[in-house]
C-alpha cells in the first residue's frame, strides 16, 4: 500500500501517518520527491485497511498496489526519469559511458584506466574495491584503501565514481567514498543491502541478477525506492542460460521490456556478459541502438596482469571506437553524449 | 575427415575417392564448390586411416576433422561467405531484410504483405505453406496451395521466396516453388531433413534450435554443407530461458561469435524473438548494430486476423521505420542494403 | 474439436464424420479404442462449427478442446493407461525395466547386451539401428541391418525390441521389426514423424524434448494419439539447464506431474540424463521412488569400445543391483515387475 | 592456500603461522577441526609463494589449491562427515528430516506445526523469523519476536530449531536463538553474510543458489568453512529452468554429484522446489532413494491461511505418510531415522 501526500503536506501530516502506521504493527517508509512524497508501508495489509488514512491531513491518495512494483513502475510516471551523478545525466536524452579497471589495484593502474575511460568518452569512472568472488581464495579487493585510491583519481581527472557495496554494514563507509553505489548481480535479492542503499543518499546502479526475471529486477527496485530513494539506474548484465560460447547471455530484449514497465533508466554492461573483449564493440553497439541510455565497460591499461576479469577489458587501441560508437548512436537517436562535469584532465 | 581434391580433378578421380571410401565401408559426400571440390567422409574413421587416400590422382590435400563443424568452419575460410537467392545478396557488403506473413492464408493477404515487405526495404519474401504447429489442432499451413501462392506473388513483385519446409519427403516439392529453404527452430537437429536440404540444390536458411548452443548450430550446418550445399545463412532466433516477458530470449551475441566461428552469413529473426510488435524494430537495430548481415521479420496487413503469430507482424505505419532503420545502420557499417532482383511492383 | 462415436457406431457412420468434415475443407483422424472410436478434426475450427456434426448417426458427443492435449489427457480419462509391448505391460501395477546398448554395433555385442538386460531385470532390448548424432561425422547406426540383428537377438532371448526412428520415410520400415517405435529427444516436435509414428501399428516411447515443457511433451503425444494410436508411453530423460554437471538435468518432478495431467505411463532415462555410469543407480531408485512406471538404461559388455554413450552404460557388476532395486521399489509401491513374454534364455 | 597444522601444533605455533601471513599482506583463517587444525589463506597468493611456511614449526603440510573448493573437498576426506545439531545427526548412517512452518506467524501456529513435524518424523523444527521476500511489501516475518516463539517452541517440544538468517548483521541475534543457522537461495553468494555464518559457533545449512551450479554451492561453502567452520549441510531445493509447471526444478541428480565431490552431509526440500502439496511426498521418496541425508518440508495447520508458501505446505493428514517413507527408506538404505534430543511432548 502506497500513501501519496499532498504538495503541501506538513511534515507533521507525514509523521501522522507514520505514527498511525506503527500502532497498527507496520512500517511506513517516507520517499520524498521533488513535488511530492510517497509514503510506503510494510506489513500485513490487511490490518492496515483497518486504519481510515484518507482522513489524515495531508493525505492526498491511498493506493492499493495492483503492479507487484508500485514507485518504480511506469505506469504512475509515464515520463522516464533521469538520474544525475555528481552533474552527469543517466536518462533519457542522453547517452551516458561508465568506464573503468574491473577492480582497483593500485593508484597508477586506476588512473591509468580513468584516462582511458574518459579517451572512450566515458563521463563516470567505474572500479571495484569491494569484489564479490566466486572463491575465498580470489583477490576480494583493496577494501577502503581502494575506495580512496578512487576518491583520489576522481579529484585527479574529474570523473565521478560508480563503485561496489557488498554488505550492508559498508553502505555508510562506501557512500562516503562513492558518487553512485554499485549494487553487483550476486547481491541482487540481498534485500538488507537494498534497502540500506535506499537510505544512503546516493544514486544506485542496480544490476539485474544473472537468474532474475524482469519484473523481480524491478522488485528489487522498489525495494531501494520504497526507502526513500527513487535515483535508480537500473543494469542488463547478461543471464544464465545453458549457452556457454559467451560468459553470461546478454538479454538485449530486456533494455525496451525495462524501459516500457519502468520509468528508470537501463543501461548494458556488455563486459561482464560477453566475457570476451571482442564482444564488447559490437555489443555496446546492440545496446545503444536497441535504445538503452549507456553502456559500462571495464579498460585495463595491461588486461594480462589483470587481478579479476583481464580478458574482457578494453585495451587502448579500443578507446576511440568505443567513443564514436557512443557519439554515432547518440547522435541517430537524438540524444547527446554525456559529459564529466570538469572536463577531465587526460 | 576431409579431402580436398585439387582444382584441376577429374570426374573419375572425385569417382575414384568415393569408390575407396565405399570399399573400406564408408560414405563419400561431394561438394562442388565454386573454386574446388571437397569430400567429406561419413562412417568408422579408423577404417579410413588405413587407406592411402593421399596417393589417389586429383587429391590436394587430406585433413584430420579437429574442429568439430569442417566446411562451415571460419578456420579454413577465413572470408566471409555471400549467398545468393534468386540474385539477392546476403552476406558481407549487404544488408538484407527478409520480410512477409507468418502463414500463407490467401492470395490477397499475400500479395499485401508481400507489398509491405517491399515498403518495409525487404528483397526477400518469407511466408509459411508448411507450419510446424505444437498443436496438432492449429492451422497447419496450406501445403502446396500456398506454395502457388507465393510463387504467383514472386511473378507479380520480383521478390524471390523464402519458405520453410517440416519434412524430408517434401523438399522436393517446395525446392521445386521457393528460391531459398528455411529450415524452422524445431527442426535444426532433423537429420534427414538436413541432408535433404543439402541435396536440393537451392541456398538454406537454417534458424537455430531454441535449445540450441552455437557449436550444434553450427553442427546442423555442416550437415547440410556436408551433402554439397554450402549456400547457408544461419538464422538466431531467440533461445529458451527462464525469462518469460518475452517469447524467447535473443541470443544478440550469438551473431558475432558465429561470424568469428563460421564464414557463414548470419541474420536476426526479432519477431519470433521477442513476440511483441513493439520489440521488433528495437531489436532489428540491435541486430544490425551488432553486426548481422540482415533480419527477417514478419509483417501482416491485418494482425488482428492472422492465422499465425499475429501479435507480432509489424503493421503498415512501422514499415518505413525498420526500411530506414536497415538503410542508415546499412550505410554505418559500409554495407549496401540489398534490393530485388526485379524492383517490386509496388 | 473432438468427435466421441457411440458404442455400437458403425464404419459407416464413421465415414460419414471424416467425409462431411472434409467438404469442409478439414481432415478428420479417426482413433479406434477399446471400447469406443474418438475422431479428431484438424483444420481451421470456425468452419466445423458450421456443421451439425451431433445429428450425425452413431456420434455421442462433440467436445470443444479446453485443454490444449484432448486424447492424452487425464482429464476425460480418469484411469492411468496400460500399454502393452508384445505382451509386456507398461503402467499401473507394473514396473517395467527396458535395457541395451545404446547403439546395435554387432550381433556379438547385441546377444550379450540383451542378456546382460535380463539379468538386470529388463523385460523389453533397447538398441539403435538409427542414431541422432550431433555431428554428420560420428557413427550413424548400422540402419536396417542393425534392426535386422535386433530381431535375431529377440528370437533368441525372447526379449521384444524399442527401437528409434528418426525420419517419417523410416517408420513403416523400423514398425517391420520392431515392437515399440523410439522417439528421441530431437525429434519430439519432429511433426511429419510423430504423424507417421501414429499410423504404424505399434506403440511408440516418447522421449520429452531436451528443451520442451511438459506441456509441449504432452502436445507431441497428441499428434500421434490424433492420428489413432493411443500406445504412447511418455520418457523422460533430462532437461537442458545451467548445470553443467550433469549431461542433462533429470527433472524428476516431471513424472507425477505428467501422470497427474495425462493418463499415459510415464518413464525415466536415468542413462542419458544423468550421462555417468555412477549416477544410473541411485537415479534408477529415485524415479521409481516416485513413481515412475518404469526405467530404461544403457548396458553394454565393453564400455571403454562402445561407438555411442559408452561412460553411461552399465556393466556386468551392476545388474544385479539394478534388478534389485526394480524388485524393491516394485514391492514398496505395490507393483509387479514386468517379465519378459518368454523367459529369456540366458 | 591452505596450511595443515600437525597434531600436536600449539595455539603459538598458529599464531606464528597467522602473523607471518600477516606481514605478507594476507589474512589466515584458522579452522580447528577434531583431530587437527588448518589455516586457510585469503589474499594474493604469489606473495604467500615467497614465504617459507614449511619451515615454521608445527607446520604439518602446505597445500597449494587445485580443486577450487578445498576444506569441504572430498579429496582429502574420504569419509564424509557426520554434523550435529543439538545431538541431532545430519549425515552417513542418518535419515534426517526438518520440518515445519514456512513462517512463525503465531506462537500458536508454531506449537502445532512443531507437533505436526514430530508426528511427521522430524527431528528437528524449521520456521523462518526473517522472510526473504521478492516484494518489500510482503511479510517479511516476526524478526527477533519470532526467533522466542520457536526458542518457547523447542523448549515445549524438544526439538532444536533450523532458522534463517538474511544479514550478516543479524547472525548473532539468530545464532543465539537457533541451533542451526539457514542460509537461503538467494544469499548463497551473500559472501559477507556466509563469513559471518562460518564464525558464528553453529552448524549451518547452506541451500543451493536457484542458479548456482553445484561447484559455486560448494565455493560458497567453502566461504563458510574457511572462517573455521566444517558444520555444514548442503541443501538441494530446485533450480530455475525453462519448465514452469513446477515452482523450480528439483536437480535430484545433484544430490549425489555433491556427495561425491563433498564430504558434507546433502539434504533436498521438496516443498520449495515443486511448490505443491501434491508433489512433496513423491519428491520426498525420490530423494531419499537417490542417497540424499535427509529431508526439510514444510507444514502449516491451515495452509490456506499460511503467510507464505501455504500451497507447498503438508498437512495433517500427510504426515503419517511421510514418516512411514522416512523409515521405509532409512531402512532400505541401512540408515536410522533420527530423532530429538529429548522425546517430544506431542
Amino acid at each position: 500500500m502506497v500513501i501519496v501526500m499532498a504538495p503541501d503536506a506538513s511534515s507533521a501530516d507525514i509523521d501522522a501517518v507514520v505514527d498511525l502506521v506503527a500502532t497498527a504493527g507496520g512500517e511506513a517508509y517516507v520517499t520524498r520527491g521533488v513535488s511530492r512524497t510517497i509514503i510506503g508501508l510494510v506489513g500485513d495489509v490487511r490490518h492496515f485497511e483497518t486504519l481510515d488514512l484518507r482522513a489524515l491531513p495531508g493525505v492526498s491518495d491511498v493506493l492499493r498496489i495492483s503492479a507487484p512494483y508500485k514507485l518504480v513502475s511506469r505506469e504512475n510516471n509515464a515520463e522516464r526519469s533521469l538520474v544525475t551523478v555528481r552533474g552527469v545525466p543517466i536518462g533519457p536524452g542522453y547517452t551516458t559511458v561508465i568506464a573503468g579497471p574491473c577492480a582497483v589495484e593500485t593508484p597508477e593502474q586506476t588512473l591509468q584506466a580513468a584516462r582511458m575511460a574518459a579517451d572512450a568518452g566515458a563521463s563516470l569512472l567505474r572500479g571495484g574495491a569491494y569484489k564479490p568472488r566466486t572463491s575465498p581464495y580470489a583477490f576480494q579487493g583493496l577494501g577502503e584503501a581502494g575506495l580512496k585510491v578512487l576518491s583520489d583519481v576522481r579529484d585527479e581527472t574529474g570523473l565521478p565514481v560508480v563503485t561496489e557495496v557488498v554488505d550492508a554494514a559498508d553502505v555508510e563507509l562506501v557512500a562516503s567514498y562513492a558518487d553512485m553505489l554499485q549494487i553487483g548481480t550476486r547481491n541482487m535479492q540481498n534485500f538488507a543491502l537494498l534497502q540500506a542503499a535506499g537510505e544512503a543518499g546516493k544514486p544506485v546502479l542496480l544490476k539485474r541478477g544473472m537468474n532474475a526475471t524482469i519484473e523481480e529486477w524491478l522488485m528489487a527496485a522498489e525495494y531501494i525506492a520504497q526507502r526513500g530513494n527513487l535515483d535508480i539506474v537500473l543494469c542488463e548484465r547478461g543471464i544464465r542460460t545453458f549457452e556457454k560460447a559467451t560468459r553470461n547471455t546478454l538479454d538485449i530484449s530486456a533494455v525496451p521490456v525495462a524501459q516500457d514497465l519502468s520509468h528508470l533508466p537501463v543501461i548494458v554492461d556488455p563486459s561482464h556478459s560477453g566475457g570476451k573483449r571482442s564482444l564488447v564493440l559490437p555489443l555496446s553497439r546492440a545496446a545503444l541502438a536497441v535504445g538503452a541510455d549507456g553502456v559500462i565497460v571495464d579498460v585495463h591499461p595491461r588486461p594480462e596482469t589483470a587481478l579479476c576479469d583481464g580478458p574482457q577489458a578494453l585495451v587502448e587501441s579500443d578507446l576511440a571506437e568505443l567513443r564514436d560508437a557512443a557519439q554515432t548512436h547518440a547522435a541517430l537517436l537524438g540524444r547527446t553524449l554525456a559529459e564529466a562535469p570538469v572536463p577531465a584532465a587526460v
